[in-house]
Order: structure tokens, then sequence, then C-alpha cells
């Protein structure tokens, strides 16, 4: 697997401790001309690597690893042997070198490909590279250095702003709307309709769905994750919300900035979450209810009702997260709490002949 | 986001409010001449436009809107200024004015593309509009007037009925039948191979999957659905059953008329669901259980035995949801249950001499 | 349907009941040299057919069906009219016959179509079939006898073993590892980017996934599975796993051999499945917690923790099985222990003076 990490941009031809702690702001503890010809986790850096330490629980390699150099924190404890570079974020310091000097996560970008049908009204800007048998369909606008991987397809009048990466299999339906650099991956469908029916009788009759789907700049979407457009109006995910794979997005549903949710939860029609909420896995929102800004909700939690701001949220029906903790205690006992009260039943009705309990 | 409000059919001009109240029975209180441009939920109704009020909450608009003809209910206040079209159901009426007049949610018709692959023993009917890249395999049988997609591939035996609006990157696979109009969104596999496996010692052996799925009249299946084939027999959604996003249905299922399934739910194999079931978000159904119709479920239920017809179920295990809410409002006072019968314990060690609970 | 049970090799013309019994290595009772036309579930057995009974209850079958040989229990009764072939496992015996003599549930074999895209330095076995629109890129590397459907894509460096099957709509992401005979069903996503961030204020940052996906030899993968790549190093499924549909897999898990998740299950992130284990539909996994070997998770168990070998769980939070069915068992008598608890209550502060209970 070593290939994979050895990637690395041309421009720089192998970069130095210098050059990598510069781009971090990072302060060098040894020999600051160090080259660096590759990058890896701390139990896997080969000699002339660079890692990482974020937690004092991995410091014992700082006397044995073979890396050419370890991004560590500023309390972290000296190295007799590998030339440190303190930051304030060990992790966040290695992501930034991987992806600017190491040029890894990038898109590769191809141009065109041949098999490409893109529609003559389509607004195609520069940079762009559209992978095997995809379509571009009229009316689109696509902006510059966007990446559209094969057999996807963006329909009519659906716009992407700058540097958006859309991977293989994806649809984004008719009328969509893309910010910059939006990443979704294989699989996903955005703008599917809604599941909206008008009943008359036994019988329902699909509502047209006329709204469509805003996916604000930096959104990142999982694979196979499903949105479905509005119904009137739209279903909007704000800037720099990211989900997970397998994530379901009703019609009309508002997301707030910074909002990250993991796989498999859903979100029913109409819902609104505020900004910075952390939703776990496997949760379900009921619909045309408003979640605070910063609630918590723990994996599996089966929302039925608007929560506050700041709240955090487990248990099904959902609530307070502390409380829900105390009832799975007393459930955990009710086995014993059962025969409690049935021994003091036994003993009343032993001793004191009028009690007729149960 | 206007332009997606004002599609309008070639065959009506502009069609004039009398045209309007003919098509949905409705009585008109104003000027029956009233030409109407486009539609629009009332609170984005502009000039020229006909909205719907379904429900008091939202009459007021009746005197302030500056649409051409509002839809209104039988007993709904009158307007000073906007023509009126009073109907039984405001939104059905809204519905099918949308579809049948301003042809909205209809699939767009191109015919067929050219780097379509139709195998030369499928059997094509008239005015199909085929999509890019996609894929009709031998012996198929495609009826009038479908749609499909790009990127999507009907396997090798596979029906389709008239009318049928299949999306992109959908997989019909072989031998699958669907009846007419049915609508398959993106993303969908029909006649994936069940989840069945004999084992022998540790190991699990494929079953071949010899059955199919019959997906029956004016079915409609959400994105990213999947639906296995049976292992022998059949898998089948009866005529008129709706399927939201991301739902798993299992070899053998079957489920009745006019069921509805929100997103994310599943259905373990050999299950069969009744008609005008309700399923919400999230649930899940063991196998080799009978649902009885017009039975209701609410979000992510686990389903662990049949349930009688009319029930409304809730909870895991799935029970009465009346009797469900009751045991929750134990649950919810536990801790302070619990406090009681402690309170009681030391009482009586501390007043009746020889009481020995806990 | 009867087409779908008459499949059959070419490379013999009609078999014997003496050549079916002497691959599964069965005693037969009647005469080995009647032929057997094709297969079929006992209650759809026509004339000339081959069918099995595994269970009792079916037995009733073996004086009335008109099928030309029956697979059954070495205890089974006797049969006046059909010709039977004892063997241990009646239904395992039967799926090798459909499979091996029938060749029902075998990828048909198209060879490589014109339209699919294949790079130069791609190194592509003997005895291929790529479908429509398939896309093998750079350095992969495909293993004799690979079946890959249409619309389909084998990223850059990629490389499967000998005999897997791809289906439609499929991502194999760039340096993902497949062993011999994988099974992977439409719609599926291998290798896409975990769900990992660095946080820097509200602000996350995608952490670049440098690591990969290893299926070994012999799992399956269902329709619309999503399985991400490994931040760093691998996420692995080991030799004989099997996933149904719609089943999410973080980043860096690792299950062992011969484990079975049934659909909408989830895993998150470096959590590490033992080896047969049975993990039933909708369950859910948090994230760096392992799971013995031989566990069982019944349908929508939420697990938080390690689980050591063995275990039956189920439940949110998951607990061992049979206490989970004592404390569900208080929480059905839940609203009557509190009337019990009450009643007591109501005495003492009656009969004794000084309780001053609730």
């Amino acid at each position: 697997m070593g290939a994979h990490y050895a990637g690395r941009k041309e421009k720089i031809k192998t970069p130095t401790v210098h050059e990598i702690a510069t781009l971090v702001d990072g302060r060098i503890e040894g020999n600051e001309n160090t080259p660096v010809i590759g990058i890896a986790p701390i139990d896997q850096a080969r000699e002339g690597f660079l890692a990482f330490i974020a937690q004092a629980k991995y410091d014992s390699h700082l006397q044995s690893s073979p890396a050419a150099a370890i991004f560590v924190r500023p309390d972290s404890p000296p190295s007799k042997q590998t030339c440190l570079i303190r930051v304030d974020n060990p992790y966040l310091a290695f992501v930034r070198v991987a992806r600017e000097i190491f040029a890894i996560g990038e898109p590769q970008r191809y141009g065109v490909h041949s098999s490409a049908q893109i529609a003559e009204t389509a607004q195609i800007a520069s940079g762009l590279s559209i992978g095997v048998n995809s379509t571009i369909e009229e009316d689109t606008v696509i902006g510059e250095q966007c990446t559209i991987g094969n057999n996807s397809t963006i329909s009519k009048a659906a716009h992407l702003g700058k540097g958006c990466q859309i991977a293989n299999n994806v649809h984004i339906a008719h009328g969509v709307i893309l910010g910059d650099e939006v990443i979704v991956q294989s699989g996903a469908v955005i703008g599917s309709d809604g599941f909206g029916y008008v009943k008359d009788g036994d019988i329902y009759y699909k509502i047209p769905h006329l709204g469509t789907v805003i996916l604000e700049d930096k959104v990142e979407i999982g694979a196979n994750v499903t949105i479905d457009r509005g119904t009137f109006g739209e279903t909007r995910l704000k800037k720099g919300t990211k989900l997970d794979n397998l994530i379901h997005i009703a019609h009309n549903v508002i997301i707030g900035e910074n909002t990250v949710i993991a796989a498999q939860s859903g979100i029913s029609g109409s819902t609104e979450i505020g900004e910075s909420v952390i939703i776990a896995g496997q949760v379900g929102f009921v619909g045309h209810i408003k979640i605070g800004a910063r609630t918590t909700f723990c994996a599996q939690a089966g929302v039925t009702k608007s929560i506050p701001a700041g709240k955090i949220v487990s248990g099904y029906p959902a609530k307070d997260h502390a409380r829900a903790k105390r009832e799975e205690a007393v459930i955990r006992q009710g086995p014993e709490l059962l025969k409690r009260v049935r021994k003091i039943e036994k003993f009343l009705k032993k001793n004191v002949a009028d009690f007729d309990g149960e």
C-alpha cells in the first residue's frame, strides 16, 4: 500500500522540513533542511517520511520512529533522534500538508472525455474534467475547475459553482443549484421528487414537485445519499454542511451552516435544522419541526418534536440525554424493582390484615 | 426560481378560469374569463397566477394576494378582489391543474438518443424516450410512452407497461415485470439477488435467485431503493403502492394495494403487508410475518410479529401505540418511581420491625 | 414465470437422476435413469422437474407431486410414486444442482462490449465480460472470468481477482483490491472517501483519505451498499463475508471471515467485527469498538460498546438479549406496576399515620 502515501505535486521537487513548517507556521526542533519524501501515519512512517502525533498516548513513537519529521503538540516531549515540528493542531497541519504539498485527495483532471454528451446550450467554464459517458444537459452552467466523474448526469438548467467535485453515477437533477467547492460522492441523487401525494379515497396521486435543491459552498454529500427537491420552493443545505453516506433529506428541509450528519440518518419533509448541529448515525427526524443550533443527537435517536439550541438528545422518543441515561438506569434494574414491590405487597398482606394489594 | 412555475402545454394557449374550473368541477366566484398564466403556492403567486388555500389559517391571503384566481374550500370566506374557484379539495384540484393543464411534473420526451444500446430482439413501442447511454437488453418489452433516463439498464426479458418513467442510473434486472405508469427514481435497483445463503459448517453458499419482481400499475419507487427478486417465485408490489427513498424490500415480500412506505424502512424476506398500510420512516419488519390492511406504523418501529388489520403500532418491539405511550409515560417517571419504592422500604424497615426489604 | 426454471447448461443434454445424485453424493430410491428437465420449488414442480423437501411439514407433497425426483432428508418417509434422492441437506443439494447442472444464477458472458472504455495500461485477463459503457481505468488489473455489467467503473489501480461479478452502476474506486469470486451488486460504491474532518473553530476541513478497501475472496456485497476507504490504511472485509443491501461500512472497519450482515445496518469508523458474526437488519455500531466472534445482533440493536465473543445482543443501548427480554417484560407491565406502588402508598398513608409517601 506504500504507493498511496508517496504522491507529490511536481512544483515542489522534494520538500524540506523548512518548507513544510513554513506552510503551517510550525516551530522546528532539528535540522530544517531534512528532505521529506512522503507522508504516513506514525506507525507506518518509513525513513524519510513525515508523520504526526496528536495524542500523548502515542508519544512513545518519538523515540523509535524512523520518520524524517513529526508534527507534535506544543507540550510534546522532545525527541533525541527525529526532527520535530511543533504546531497547535498536529492533525490539521498534517492534513494541510497532505493536500497542499503532497496533493493527496485531489481529484485527477483528464479534460473532457470524448464520450461525454454536452448540450449546445450548456455553459461550460475552462479547466473542467468530465468523465466517460457523462451527460451535461441543456441550459446548465458549470463553473471553473469542476470535476465530473463517469456515467453522471447534470440535468437541464442545473448550476454548478467553481471547483465542484461530482463522482460517478451521480444524478444532479434539473434546476438544482450547487455553490462553489461542493463535493458529491458516487451514487448520490440530488433533486429527486419528494414523497408527496394527495389522497382521494384510497388512491394516492403524485404531487408534482415544482421546487429545487440548493447546496451552498463547501457542502459535501456522501455516497448513495438522496436529497429530494422542494414541493414548492427549495430544499437547502447551507455553507459547509457535511453529509455521510446513505442519508435521506426530504423535500423542503433546511439545514444550517457547518452541520454534520453521520450515515443512514433521515430528515422528514419541511424540518429545519440549525447551524453547527451534530447528528450521529441512523437518527430520524419527523417532519415540520425546528432544531436549534449546536444541538447534538446520539445514534439512532428518534426525534418527534422541536428541540431548543444547545441540547444533547438521545433515545426514542428523543429526550435530554442525561435524563435518558437516568431512565435507562431504572430500566436496567426493572426486574429487581418488580421483585421489591412484590415483596412489599406480600409483607403488607401477611402483616396488615386489610391490605389487598395486587 | 420563477421559471419552474411557468411551464404550460401547447395545446391550451392561455387557460381561462372557466377552462380550469371545468376540469375540476369547481364553482366560480368572479370573472370566468380571467386568463391564468402560471401556478404557484399562495405566498409566491404573482399577478395572473393560480394558487390554492386548503387550510383556514391561510385565509388572510384572500384579501391580499395578487393572484388571478385561487382554489378554495366550499366554506372559505369570499374575496373582494380575487376570482375564487370553490372545490371540495383545493390541493387536489391544484395538483390536477398543474399536471393536466400546465404539464408540470411530466417527463420531457426526447426520443431515443443515438447512444442508447437497444438489442435487436427488444420489442420497443412508439412514443418512447430513451436517454444517453442507456441499455435495453434482449427480449425486453417496452410499452408505449415510456421514458427512460440516462445510464440505466433494462435487463434481459424485463417487461415495462405503458407510460413508465425510469430515471437515471437505474437497473431493472432480468425478467422483472412493471405494469403501466410505474415510476422508478434515480439509482434504484429492481431485481437484485436476495440475501439468501445455505450454511455448511462456517461457510455460506449463495442460493441462486430464480424468481423475479413484479411492480403493478402506478407503483412508484424512490431514489436508491433496492428491491430483491424472489428466491423462487416473486416479490410483488401491488397497484398504487408508493415507496420513498432508500427503502429495502427483501426477496418474496408481498405488499398490498395503495400502501405507502416512508424513507429508509426495510422489509425482510417473505413478509406480507396488507393494503392501504401506512409505514413511516426507518421502520423495520422481520421476515415471514403478515401485516393486516390499514395498519399504521410509527417511525423507527421494529416489527417482530404479525399485526392484525387496523392497528396503530410503534416502538421496539412494536406494540399497540396507545399502550406504548402509556408505557413510555411510566419510563419517563422511572427515576421518581424508584425513589418512591425506596421510601416505602425505608419506612417499613424503620416502623415495622421485621420488614427486611432490600 | 416458468421459463425461469428451465435454463440448462449445454454440456449435459438432459441429466438423469443418476447424474444428479452422483454430484451430491445422494442415495437413490427409484429409477436412476429418470430424466430431469428442470428444477422448481416443491409446490411449483411440474412433470419431469426436480424439487426438494427440507422440512417435515412439506412431506405431504411426497405422495402428490408430479415431480420426476425430489431431494429428501435421510429420515423422510418413502414415496410410492416419485423417485427420491436422500441427502443430508436437501436444500444445499438443490442449490448445487441449480448452479452446477442447470447453470441458474450464473452471470451471462457477452465478451467485451464495443462501448466499454479500457485504458491502455489496464491488465485484462481472458474470458472477461465487460458491459455497455463501463470504464476500466489505467493501471487496473482484472482477473480471469470476471464479469462487469453496464455503466460501472473500475477506477485507477484497482485490482480484481478471478471470477468476480460486478453488476451495473457500480463504482470500484481507485486502489481498491478485490480477491477471487467477489460479487458486487448494482449501485454499490466501494472505496468512497470516509466521513473524516478536522474541525477548526466552526469549520470542518476534509481529511484526505489515503487508504483503501480490501474485499477478500468470496465476499458478497448487496445493492447500493457503501464502503468507505481507510483514512490511512485499509477497510477490510475478510473471506466469505456477505453483506445485504443498503449497508454502510465506514473507514477502517475490519470484518472477520464468514460474517453476515442484513440490510440497512451500519458500522462506524475503525470498529472491528469478529468472524462468524450474525448481524440482523438496521443494526448500528459506534466507532472504535471490538465485537467478538460468533456474536449475534438482533434487528435495530444500537451497539455502544465492545461485546465479547458468543453473546446474543439486542436493544438500545444493546445488551444481553435474555436480560433485555426480562427488562422489556417489566416495561410491558409498567402502568400496572405504577398503580401497585400508588396503592401501597395510599394504604400506608391511610393506615399508618406518619407515612407521607409521594
